[in-house]
Order: structure tokens, then sequence, then C-alpha cells
């Protein structure tokens, strides 16, 4: 019998776990660059956090169960539950306002499909206590500035924009107040008749919504106004949503969302919070893996060493270490091999670790306390004294 | 109602998420100064590769439940099983040796105490497919770079070495085979009683295992000799180590084990992998984060910002934002306020947020190009060209 994963989660292998590294990373330093500090929650929540935040629809797709202790549980399948009930039990203490990041596993049980994993890694950003545009600015230039970090510019994504209070309003009033939500998630799931999609969306102007001018002039100050278009079919799907919308997209539309936020100013509240308006956006690691994949944006993998230290013979495989340990002290990754190794096979070894030097280790050099170290770009070779390594 | 989070489950705010950053770079850090590569696997298995492993002493513990695919799974308590189900999957594609490491949340249903949670974060070394005490000598010392990089030296932490093998071979022969796992455990949990312990214990001689001596010598190559300390009492709670075994204490013993590990040569094979030999270790963040908190060691948390840019006035702002966008594109981590502060708030907002700088972006200043520049530590202020900035 052999074991596998369950199916719908990955095994990171390193050429894998170096990807997501490489995505992370951006997400960091795009966060950080705009003084967004990083927290995290548990995985496991009870069920009736989960509920309170997303309604049933999203309850359907929970990893849930009863835990030793009988109580109601499920793995996070979104991270905001979690940091709104962390916003929420010390909405006093915390300076407002509040600007959070996260990079979460999150899990749902779903059908599979290509690219419809049932866990994936996701960037938070999230903002509470600001009712200004420029905070909704703030958050889409850090989502930006990730993705041009990692070699995406306006040339090969780009922002659709919407408001979905305006258009929630503009439902109510054609169709009344019971067909909102029902209608805003068929123009989410683009399921709209063509004569309803006519009626309503056609006509949406943009120019109707201030809030829309406001977003836009901010985000010419932060140089990111070529990025956005207009397009009122984006009212993300989820209940929660009351303002400013927005999701990034590859400009060939040829795979789904890369990212997607805006503003829900009644959450917190919900989460028997204060009121506190919030905002903020979610970009996981699959789809942007594939797009950059596609684009070919993906670098090789780090090096594994700078230097292999490589012992000739049995009676050096101490001395190796003791280089093994000097090499480290002074900042480089090394390793020498726990047993002897014939000198081809090391270099071939070098080679496959990335390994910029290989150092040498044999007994007439290491007598006159010397080894000698191959730089494997030049193929220069030289001898040195191991206190000058 | 509030919510909370789960008994027993972390909610990592922006301080307690700058520890677990603090601690994990270490871990990261020690980790690729060796060689290592980095791996990680789902958090979900099915309860027949944990069983495997590891027996039904863990599966007790685990959050174990029944998933909609009706498949037997459960949260992951350790990650060896995953990562010997990648090992063995991958078994003869991997250059040997194989050495990797991993940093994963682990979880566990256990009664709490203090100190005791039901989730830790665990990083995970190991090396695959080598047999010589070079390998267990390098992955101690990997354990032993890592607290030093966060302050810990042999004067704060020691290690208790054994041979559980050799143990296992000494119960064997004075008690017979069926004695070995119950006082193995009996031995791990400090619950033999005198006369058993004289017996078996007491006369338990280093120097008739050969391992240890050639550890030791290795351990010297390393430059960590001086922690270590021969402790039969050693001899891991899980039943899958075969060979040398060993924990890190602090020097005081106040606190329980900081990390333990040794070898498992035949976990691979019973993962249905081939046979090959493999040994590692395990440290977690819980007891860590105490002995560095009661030694003083933890550091202060890092500035969020940089630079605090201020508008005066709300026809400000959008210079602000400009102003932003240019020093974030240099490379400082830099933000503005949504809406106008004044200037003494602003100070007072720099100073907590760890910033050098503030910039104070005015009318007067900004028709001419030029900007405020106070440097929060020398107290100077200069007017300074934006385009300079």
């Amino acid at each position: 019998m052999s074991f596998q994963a369950l199916p719908g989660f990955r095994d990171f292998y390193p050429e894998e776990m170096a990807i997501r590294r490489h995505i992370e990373g951006a997400w960091h330093a795009a966060a950080k660059a705009a003084g967004f500090e990083e927290v995290d929650g548990p995985p496991l929540e009870s069920l009736d956090l989960l509920r309170a935040k997303s309604g049933d629809a999203i309850v359907e797709e929970l990893y849930a169960f009863t835990d030793k202790g009988d109580r109601e549980v499920a793995l996070r399948a979104e991270l905001t539950p979690t940091v709104g009930r962390m916003i929420a039990a010390r909405a006093q203490a915390l300076r407002k306002p509040v600007k959070w990041y996260a990079t979460p596993q999150l899990f749902r049980y779903q059908r599979q499909q290509r690219g419809r994993l049932r866990e994936h890694i996701q960037w938070n950003v999230d903002i509470f206590g600001a009712t200004e545009v420029g905070a909704d600015a703030e958050v889409l230039s850090v989502a930006l500035d990730a993705l041009r970090r990692l070699g995406l510019t306006e040339n090969d994504v780009k922002v659709r924009v919407s408001h979905r209070g305006v258009m929630a309003e503009r439902v109510r009033t054609r169709l009344g107040e019971d067909a909102i939500e029902s209608t805003l998630r068929a123009i989410d799931k683009g399921e709209l008749s063509p004569a309803q999609a006519a009626e309503l969306l056609v006509a949406f102007d943009v120019d109707a919504i201030p809030e829309l001018d406001a977003l836009h002039a901010a985000c010419e100050d932060l140089g990111i106004d070529k990025y956005l278009e207009f397009d009122p079919r984006i009212v993300r799907g989820l209940a929660y949503y009351t303002g400013l919308v927005w999701e990034i997209f590859d400009r060939k539309e040829k795979l789904r969302a890369v990212a997607g936020g805006g503003r829900y100013d009644t959450l917190i509240e919900r989460l028997s919070g204060p009121s506190m308006p919030a905002l903020g956006f979610g970009m996981g690691d699959v789809v942007l893996g594939e797009l950059l994949k596609a684009l070919g944006k993906l670098p090789p993998g780090p090096p594994r060493i700078d230097v292999l230290v490589v012992p000739i013979g049995d009676e050096m495989l101490a001395p190796a270490r003791q280089v093994v340990r000097r090499l480290r002290l002074a900042g480089e990754r090394a390793e020498a091999p726990y047993a002897p190794m014939k000198v081809g096979k090391a270099f071939q070894a070098a080679e496959s670790f990335g390994a910029r030097r290989v150092v040498l280790v044999g007994p007439d050099e290491w007598r006159e306390g010397k080894v000698k170290v191959k730089d494997l770009a030049s193929r220069e070779e030289s001898v040195r004294e191991v206190e000058k390594l």
C-alpha cells in the first residue's frame, strides 16, 4: 500500500516550495513597503464564526466537523472572519487605521477542476477604520506592487472596478429589494440573460459614481491609473461587500481573477464588534502561479549552496567538517558530503546545487593548513590558507 | 455574542507575529546555511498514513474526522509522516542524501496545561539516505546554529544525548523483548522506579557505545562538543527512533525540551518506501519562545515604517500620496494618513511606528516642488526638493 496526498492538496517539493516562497516574498515586500503589519490566526475556527460572516453558501464548502470537546469547528476558507474577530476583540485599543496583512493557507471542500484545489495560499491585506477613498487606492496599489515585483506590469494585468453598493441600489429600484442578492450573484457569475444585462449594465454609468472618480484620481497619484477599467459586471460574489469592488485579471482574460477586493464596511459589526469601516483584498497563489508560468516570469530556483567542501579520502572527513564550520560562520551556505566522494562526482553535485565554488580538502595541502579552491564560473583554481578562507 | 479563538489556538497579533517571524527567521537561516532545502505538505492527511507511522498513541490525540468524500482524515500532528510519504514516492529520483527542512503548524487535541497548546509551529530538519554519523552531527549543529542566531549559546542550552538502539538492546537482554516499548516509554516519561532506574541506567556505560564517541568527535569538528551531555534517560517517546537520540534543554532545566531528534532508519520502509536511513529533529516555537523571553533575548519588534508622510490640509492629500509613491519606489517603507492629521499627532504616530523620518507636505513648499523633512533621531529639519528625495 502506498500513501498519497489527499485529492486537491499539494505536496511542496523543493522546486514547488521555491515558487511559493518567491510569490510570498513579493507579497511580504509589497505589504511592508506600505506599512502593513503581519498577523495570523488559527487554521481551525468555530463554525459559528464562519457562518456569521459568510452565510450558508460558504458553509456548504467547509471542512467542518465536531471536535473531541463537542465543538462545531471548521478549517478556515477565508481569513476575514478571523481577522474581523481579532479586530472586534481589540477595537478600542488598536490605533486606527489598522493596516494588517497575512499569508494563510485556506481550505474548501469543492468539486475538483483544473486549477481548483481544495487548499491554497492566500495573501490578505486589510485596512480597518478608514472611510477615505485613499485607503481603497492604497490596498489596490499594494496588490499591484506585489505583481510588479513579480514582473507583471500594466501590460500583463488590469483591474476591473465597480461599486457594489451603487449596483445594489440600481437593482433595488428596478427589481425590488428581494431581487438584490440573487441578481448580484447572477451578475458575478455572468449568468444574466442578455435582456437583463442590457437593462442593468449597459446604461450603468461610471460618471454617476463619484467614488469611482475619486478612486481614479487617487490611483493617478500612486501611478496605477493605467491599470483601471470600469466594469459593472464586477460585484464580488460574497454578500458582505458594500462599496467599491475590484478584481485583477490577466490582460488576455485567459484565467480566473488573480485577486479581488473591496469595501465591507458592515462586517466588524456583524462579528459583534463596533461599527468600523473596512476594506481589503485576497490574492491566491494558484492562478497567480499559472499566470507567471504562462508568461515565463518564474525565475530559476535559488542555488542550494554557495560552496561544496569535498574531503579527499576518509581521513579528510573531519577536516572537511572544520572547513564547513568556518565557511558557515562567515555567512556562506556550505556543505560537505558525509562520506568521501570522487572528485568528478563532487563537481557534478556542486553544479547541480548551483554552488559557486568547490573546496577540495586533500591530505597534502591540509598538512600545511591549506585547501584547493576552484571557482566554478571562471574555472580558476588556487591553493588557499584555511585561516583566510 | 462575541467570538473567540478555539481553546489552545493562538491569535498572532502584530507583536506575537513579529516574535514568530524572528524565531522562524533563525530557523530558515540555519537550515539554508547548511544546504537544506525547504519543503511543505498538506496540513490534512489520511488517517491511515498517520497511523502507519506513529501508531495509536498519537492517533488518540489527533484532530480526526470523516470528510465529505467519506475519507478518514486528520490534521497533522507531526510532519515526518508527510515527509516520509513524499520521500517514498520519489525515492529513486531524488539525489541522496536528501536534506530537507520545513516550518509547519502542527495540531494535537490534548488536555490543556501551561505552555501546552493544541497547535504549534515546528521546525523540522531531516536527512534521508545517510548512514554516517557526520549526518547526525550536522542536524544537531543546524539546531544549535539556529539557537545561536537567536542569542542562545552553550551557556544557555545543552544537548542530552543517548542511543535508543543500544538502550532497547539492554532492556531486551535484562527484561525480555516484550518489555522494550513499555520500558522505554517509562524511561522517557521519568516513570521508572528507583530500582529499575538503577538497574538499567546507572551502569549504562557511554564508553560502550561507539556511535556516541564518533558523534562527539564530529561535533568537535563543528564546534558544538561543549553542548553535549551523555544521558541514558533520553530515549525519545516515539517508537520509530532506532539509533542516536538527543534533546536540547535550557541549562537550568526549568522548561520542557526545546528540541528533540535522532535516527529513524526504518521509517521510510514502514511508509511503503524502500529501505533508506533517516534522521532529523523537531523544534517548536512555544518552549523556545518562553526560553527567549525568560532570558531577555527577544528583540523589540521591527519598525513598521521608515518614513511617515504628512499632508498639511485636505489639498495636500494627493501630493502626499505622490511622495509616498516616490519613497516606496526608492525602497523605503512609507505611508501617509488617508485624512489630514495634526502635526503633533503625526509625530506621535511616527514615533510609535518606529519611523526614522517625517516628511511634511505643505502648500507653500509644494508649490516650489519641495517638502520639509525631519529626522527623528537627530531632530534636524531641512527643506528638500521632491525630485531628490
